[in-house]
């Protein structure tokens, strides 16, 4: 395959520490970013597919590193609640009836359709029957890592919690060398769900399949709580007295956490992923970002699942991420545009282990995507800022992933989207009924 | 005039009181409302415009209660900082040059857009050369509460600060009759920018007038410090003891009020305007919108201009809004989606003046937005909590002020949309010309 795309007349922004690049071209060879440059050396390309980039920006596609993507299905059901009763009295038993196969592949195709036609590219998974999210991601054309599920309840596919991690080996062994796009992992549901044995059962698997291992953990205060004790330990040193924190490990949200906790990450090499939007609507806290950028330790971001935000826009995600700092800290400059820009980019490809993704760079992955600037809420243009605090995913014109075109003008290539949206309508249609009835 | 619409086959979102309204009809009649209902009662209309609202729902226009429309020409100019440091260094500074007439018709006119786009049909603004925004204002079809700045410094259109009450006074007696969709007002800068005396003196004038009289205060901690005395005076009670609170005064920002600022404010009935993603963006604070709540104080949403924001979408702000309470208070039910919604329509309304606007009932104004409903990130709906948690401006396709079509399918019928993104452009360049030379 020698496919080859070239792009004109194109504003780029290749990553956040460089300044926008005006009336540039770029061209992609195979699946990968072959080179780019200044309209006044655009190179030849008769076999090429052209994209006119008048009036757009070029940049890499957006990576969300924390999803439960087929919990689209939940949106909107169980609002204005905060975690424990939003988790125990609404969201486990609507799971409990709910959750079935077809159900996980069409809702997890509606977040692709959502995730797409707001920039996103790669995005990582957790959630129950992770076989059909992997499915549904790589059919909608997307970069992925779905992660099995792994929790000591009852749960979807897994009536039996002594099978989840013979449930997740198979996961991985029936998907980790299946496509170049996808990357199969292990998602521990938390500390308070895992016993300390399922938690390091689940982590050995991982180890062995070389997997990434996910994890929720230090959301809640009352997690903290339930996990504090008169020895002093924190949800964090209870997981790193398991030995489950490395390099390798994914820690998500991380609101709630002391000094020592933070130096304990620093130290392991794992990566944090915050999910600011869903820690405001269930009233979880502001994760404290800037100090643990300070510490050196690699904080990505993630819109979390579509029933606890309720949106799977990254740019709306960076936007309250950096305001977030902001207001937290009372400091203007404690989280500048670039550093949200760089977390939704270059931090959530490094910290999903990905070396040569989430920025503009010969011989980088061809994710990318391509923004209408000629909008009024985009004027003047200034610098990058705009990306941040003024853009939407709605200006999201095109997105191309591994070197295939996979939205054009906003018009999908890879999936039928009324189709996608009429199987969400009645599998909601059946839940609303129920909850009438 | 006779003129009449008929919207078919819509879901109706009337208040935030009422569940939705699936497969509904709406009329209007002139300038109101007429009448709506449930499909098998809708009327033989010959003469009406119809607008088939399939797969669409039809709620309020969404009202912005605060913002400085001609700050278009400074988004992004300079991010990241704090209050003080961004107006004095560099906002005053910029606009010192670059603030003229054309520029302030032209900057407004592009914030029009920007805010019809995204479901906005009325805007309380502050600034210089005030007639210019009213002019654009209105040339764009919105209704509007223009007013005039008043500052002890040299400003923009007057150069001698001896002549601001002048110069309100002269807007106000041109303006104040001119147009049924524009309501004159004056807007004094705030209380560490105008001497007690010319806050008195705009007050007096709007009170001669019977114009809204709007003010910035208790936005930072840092003005708090400044107002603060040994005597105990706050902003608030400082304004107080000048006579300047009543149910014409519209207090906006208040970020940094005690339990005796609250008290006095509820006392005079004077309303509440708050911006949260600028408070968050200048790393102000978030004020206690809850608590005011409790005690009955309208508290109401602006945007703030877009230099410290840096969006115009009202849909946006409402989610920070709800979203912003529920982390302060660390309680997920502080805010519910409903109460963010009616803090953009009809406490807007109510603060701004307006007995018949902000909610869809009989005899109230036709201002009106359609929402395309057959999106991915709009699915499934199970209430009306995503237009807070889920929606953003791009969703909107038609917006209806006064009974007059102003967006058709995203389309303008009231203004060049190319013609006012160029003139915007033309000025940045002049600014961002002289900034590198």
């Amino acid at each position: 395959m020698n496919k080859s795309i070239l792009i004109t007349n194109v504003t780029l922004f290749t990553d956040p520490g460089t300044p926008l690049l005006d009336n540039h071209w770029l061209r992609t060879q195979g699946k990968r970013i072959h080179s780019f440059g200044p309209m006044d050396t655009v190179p030849r390309q008769n076999d090429a597919i052209l994209i006119d980039g008048k009036n757009k920006l070029l940049m890499p596609g957006l990576i969300n590193a924390h999803n439960h993507c087929a919990m689209t299905l939940f949106r909107g059901l169980a609002d204005d609640l905060e975690l424990a009763n939003w988790l125990n009295e609404h969201i486990f038993p609507a799971e409990a009836v709910h959750v079935n196969p077809e159900m996980v592949y069409w809702c997890s195709k509606l977040a692709a359709a959502e995730m797409l036609l707001s920039g996103t590219t790669t995005v990582a998974d957790g959630y129950f029957y992770e076989e059909q999210t992997a499915q549904a991601l790589l059919d909608a054309g997307m970069r992925a890592i779905p992660a099995q599920g792994i929790i000591d309840f009852p749960a979807p596919g897994v009536p039996n919690p002594k099978d989840n991690i013979a449930a997740a080996e198979a996961f991985l062994s029936a998907w980790q060398q299946k496509n170049e796009r996808i990357t199969a992992g292990i998602f521990a549901h938390s500390p308070y769900t895992c016993s300390p044995e399922t938690l390091q059962r689940a982590k050995n698997l991982a180890r062995e399949y070389q997997a990434p291992f996910f994890i929720h953990v230090a959301e809640s205060r009352h997690e903290q709580k339930i996990i504090m004790d008169p020895q002093g330990t924190s949800p964090i040193r209870h997981l790193a007295g398991l030995d489950l924190l490395d390099q390798d490990t994914i820690l998500i949200h991380c609101v709630w956490l002391d000094a020592e906790d933070r130096r304990i990450i620093q130290e392991s090499g794992a990566g944090v992923v915050v999910c600011p939007q869903s820690h405001y609507k269930l009233a979880s806290g502001i994760a404290q970002v800037t100090e643990m950028k300070n510490l050196g330790i690699p904080v990505g971001l993630g819109t979390d699942g579509s029933a606890s935000n309720n949106s799977l826009d990254l740019f709306r995600e960076m936007d309250i991420l950096a305001k977030g700092q902001k207001v937290r800290t009372l400091d203007a400059s404690a989280m500048p545009a670039r550093n949200a820009l760089a977390a939704a980019t270059e931090i959530n490809a490094r910290i999903l282990g990905f070396s040569e993704l989430g920025r503009i760079a010969p011989d980088f992955m061809a994710d990318l995507i391509l923004l209408d600037l000629n909008q009024p809420h985009l004027q003047p243009c200034y610098n990058a800022d705009f990306l941040v605090y003024s853009a939407n995913g709605a200006d999201v014109t095109d997105v191309i992933i591994n070197g295939d075109i996979v939205l054009r003008e906003r018009k999908f290539l890879s999936l039928d989207l009324q189709e996608t949206m009429q199987m969400v309508r009645k599998f909601a249609a059946e839940l609303s009924g129920k909850a009438e009835g």
